[in-house]
């Protein structure tokens, strides 16, 4: 591809990145959730969806899973199916927030058997990760209060500590435990787990195999996200990526289409941080709602989006860079920066696809080939996929 | 009441806050609803608990109504049931977001018939006003689009404004319009009416009886509300609030509780401006969520909440004020405002209460009464009410 | 130019930008003001640097003043010299934020002497404007308080509203006088003109040569600028931009610098609204503030990527779009909007410059000039000139 | 006091605020400095107000200290004569922001000259601190970059590491080095110190006597500070505060002037901590800009706010709140919360002050004081104190 060397070419092709399986299934906002023909009912259909992703891109070769949304009796056959389709499972992701016994916490819960049945829950969660084979326990905590004095801000801190203690007692020595954190929602006075100093003090506390979980989307207004990737990546604990975009709050949109200069920047660091190099711990997934767009295409586009901005990112001229940097030309560095930006790098991924045996363009391959003729058809009856089935 | 001229007083005596049937039913976040006992399964049921709300503070004397949430065969029926309990019926709120036509917009639709369904379930609510004996049509429109691209903002604005006509020329003589503006949500990209000035332009169009309302949770981080409030007075075109407050975004919390000096404000600008007068156009209602709390209490300590701003704010010595500020005494003139806000003025409302033959505390005799426990006893069976029924 | 068709390319070519002479002069923060060798210690330095962006780009034919900063005694003479350095005089800008009596407010202070004196600088600067030749007379007003209590928001209001009418009672005929919002600073709690709607009511109590400066940096975090500009050219009260970019709060970066796609979606607006139209009222301008990096070539890049970005706009298929969107194609219309967005146009821009013997690539024929080198040797002693001188 | 017992009168009276030397200078935004008579030439006069302010409120035996603004050629002489007048010399703020080899980065700098002056300059921070009996060195650090790609966040973060590694080498047994974070300003793009997390992880690497100093106007908006606060506290890292308070950006206003709750809130976990315990590491000091308020009775403002609010935050009925957030009562929990703030505790205050042979009206009895005349008399010619001298 233009201007990458061998290195660059090795970075590029180390790009994966994973599904979650609820981005299948309906999703919306408090307001209503729309459904759409052809949506999956079940598990293995989000998995059929999201190998479909993999087929048509040749970058997404997970399927993350959610408990209890994706649970089945034989996490073994899941895991066969799956393989069936090219597809390996993925990040196993907890469920702390459905449960009527969670509207005051889960793993901060003033009650001793409400925190024991969410470390429980994790658990489980580990052991459907040995079944799947899944290196990755992914917590996201909706703990959080709504109003001030509702909760012991310090005593649910400590309250957290102990039970993420507990369950990575449980965590494998080739799994992990990736802590994701969110500026607020569903809480809106105090969340947890708010932002990367406390998720990344609660993991360092832990060992060696709890890192950050860093979700694009859950940050407060104005954060400088490449900083923090950097920074984590300098302390060794940058786990995983959630990726989507947002103007606003966490819109959960397509990575990329709020500010693609954004994801630019964000894939910059990454390569620069080392977190595409072979052997790299950074996990990419993508978590997003397509609320209003089609469901499939619009994961074809996320993973593509990425992939551009990587590809991007890489075209970087990062010795010229070095050079204006250091002799303080701001015009100079940004100009190098923003040319790699700026380059028009499709139709070169285009023919790096043909190369490989992938359509060049995967999303009007997709819109031609009638898979979604064939599910909609084909998905009548029973009840669609959507948060809390 | 402590310090307060008759002219205050009667200014104080004006208060009187709207109550939403919705707040009554269950309602959450797009991850989770809990539901609670006792919760109303008919719109009969939350005019109860409502009635309740104003038995107990004297301070909420309307219901407003979300149709179709809260549409029944006899709404002359209702309002008698409304009458027996002590209140009236108030502000009908339309709903245009949670019928699948409307997935890309209702009154700012491309397809005219579906702008046609709009515009005639606008006129019903009015049939439905006609009926209630309500005054105001309140328009909260969830239309916009998500992602850059998908709409045409400049055509959506004109279809609106069309939209807007055609129900207008449907409002009576004695009937009013008002216009809800939102920052963002649902819609994550672009909301149709997302600022008080697209509001202000959209309703100036329309006549003397399209008012603007302005919600206390639906603006970008940061905003100064209380100068939008000083300027709709000015401009005569503030319709009506829907109180509640937040953190983050619409968190619809109780009023005044993430941060009552910005309620004492508000409050404030709305007394400058004739906001309580006697005549005043200006409607105050709630909009809030109970998502975590206990509903009822939730609404008697949101109107309690308004009514001690409203009380702290009558305290401020405007003679010494206006000195303050004209002679550029600025730590003189903060000091003025703050010292009424810092007055404990609660003593005076519990003695003012018990005069008027109301309890001295409402939020104690309200959990002293039994009528939790008799709700939660009696309503057993059915679907509870929430946002959808 | 690529898939530019007649009239796509008359708009293109109706693109220029007014250059603000202060750019030229040193800026900062509160904290320090770094000053550069070669920095204008005079107007007609400023002026000749200006001169220079146009004759590297063509873009930018016109220079803005700011008075008092640039007052002269001959400003007939000021516009000979500009005319021979190719460039006209542009909108004058009026500075009530420097002189000690308006510490408390100019165009709203409490005293009628000082309002007076504030108004009287205005009529000044209409005189400047006659002298020049110039259209717009702008408005930016500092105005505001720090503390709640500290001004009476409704009464800042109505003198503010009184001066703008005596004010516009001086505008010529073939003058206008466009009004500046500011989300906020210097003030820090309450801004006189803080949003559109207040600059929209404002001027449009005035008269039709009355209109709304729109500043891109000048909004709450999250806002959605381009349905701004959308909403203005509806109603008719788009004046002006000052453009620029921002991170934070009003940074007063290169415009494009800090999301170079919010750029292009403000520019497929103004084109959409008509602003590029033959004719249009629309006048742009930047307004930026080069603190670190060097002037002259940061105006340049400036104006270009104006340029680029609505080239970029001009590519979007408008009548691709237009199906997309009414057939409720989100995905399809987001990609057609974000496919013009990606083109690479340079190579299409540098073919148009050379064309027109202009530098294909005017930051590197800038830079090859030996003008930063002339004028750092030419310049020394005096001072050099920064926000007030 | 009312309602405190033994253990909250000892936390209360533990209370003491240390006073910048440069608030009772004259300060400002990028658009004007307004100065006012009376303003210290010296930093003799500042510590001379700093006093002033002690000896009206007993709250303030501190005078923090800015180098090189506060330089003088006998620091023991500067000791002595703060001590004559009732006050020690505390925290030695460094300055590397000013000077013009700093335009790029101080501690982070690619050139090593350029970080080596800048250490150089720590260390001489520290010399000072050995002849005024300071304890604490303060850093924070303006470096950071306004544009992307202008510097390599990464590398940047590993010389700060390195930088830091060497200052503190030199911090004494008894003496401390508190690293301060900050959102944005002056950098607009990336800062090398922006969040809780960075400042942490920088001072985890570096030893006991390296802490985080938490300036209350430094986080983006909406951030919850006082779990930031309950967060360093349970990490044994809160090494200091900077109060002040915002509404927009980093306003500097007077501290609880913006959101009195917010302060409340704040005051309630530092205490929780044990924030004000008998031998806390928590150092408490004002960071503000009394841009047009007058300075000696803001400083006095200010610690009063920070006293009152303490007050009430010990008023917490913590048992009770307790008891209902095990129970899940959140109305009753925000109740017992809420109930403390608004208690009127400013005539409990009185009595203490007058108890104490302290002025029981602070305020007033300065104005009455007549020290304000004798200032502006006396302070005539010289150049008014401001940042930068």
């Amino acid at each position: 591809m233009r201007n990458l060397d061998t290195d660059a070419i090795e970075t590029f092709q180390n790009l994966a990145i994973e599904l979650p399986s609820w981005a299948f299934g309906n999703s919306g906002t408090r307001f209503k959730v729309f459904g759409t023909p052809g949506t999956p009912r079940t598990v293995e259909e989000k998995i059929a969806d999201a190998a479909t992703v993999h087929r048509f891109t040749g970058l997404a070769p997970k399927v993350a899973l959610h408990i209890p949304w994706d649970v089945v009796d034989d996490f073994g056959a899941l895991r066969s199916y799956a393989a069936d389709l090219g597809v390996d499972l993925g990040t196993v992701n907890s469920n702390t927030f459905q449960d009527d016994d969670y509207k005051f916490g889960s793993l901060t819960h003033t009650d001793k058997h409400v925190r024991q049945k969410a470390i429980d829950h994790h658990i489980r969660c580990i052991e459907v990760m040995n079944e799947t084979g899944s290196r990755d326990l992914k917590i996201w905590l909706a703990d959080g209060t709504n109003y001030p004095g509702q909760g012991d801000i310090r005593g649910r801190q400590d309250r957290l500590a102990e039970s993420l203690a507990t369950i990575y007692q449980h965590i494998g020595d080739e799994q992990r435990m990736v802590l994701e954190y969110k500026f607020f929602e569903p809480a809106t006075y105090m969340t947890d787990v708010p932002d990367w100093g406390t998720s990344y003090a609660q993991v360092s506390a832990l060992g060696e195999r709890a890192l950050v979980c860093l979700d694009t989307g859950h940050h407060a207004p104005g954060t400088n996200i490449e900083f923090i990737v950097a920074q984590l990546l300098r302390l060794g604990k940058l786990g995983s990526f959630d990726f989507n975009s947002r103007f606003y709050a966490d819109d959960d949109l397509i990575v990329g289409a709020a500010d693609p200069f954004q994801l630019f920047r964000i894939m910059f660091e990454v390569i620069r941080g080392g977190g595409l190099d072979t052997g790299s711990p950074v996990a990419l997934m993508l978590d997003q709602c397509h609320n209003v767009e089609e469901k499939i295409p619009g994961q074809i586009r996320s993973v593509l989006n990425v992939q551009e901005m990587t590809a991007r990112a890489l075209l970087v001229d990062t010795d010229a860079l070095a050079d204006a940097q250091d002799t303080g030309d701001v015009l100079g560095a940004n100009a190098i920066f923003m040319d790699a930006f700026y380059t028009d790098i499709r139709p070169d991924l285009a023919a790096w696809r043909a190369e490989r045996g992938l359509p060049a363009d995967p999303m009007a391959a997709f819109a031609q080939s009638g898979y979604q003729e064939e599910i909609t058809a084909a998905r009548v009856g029973g009840t669609q996929s959507s948060w809390g089935a």
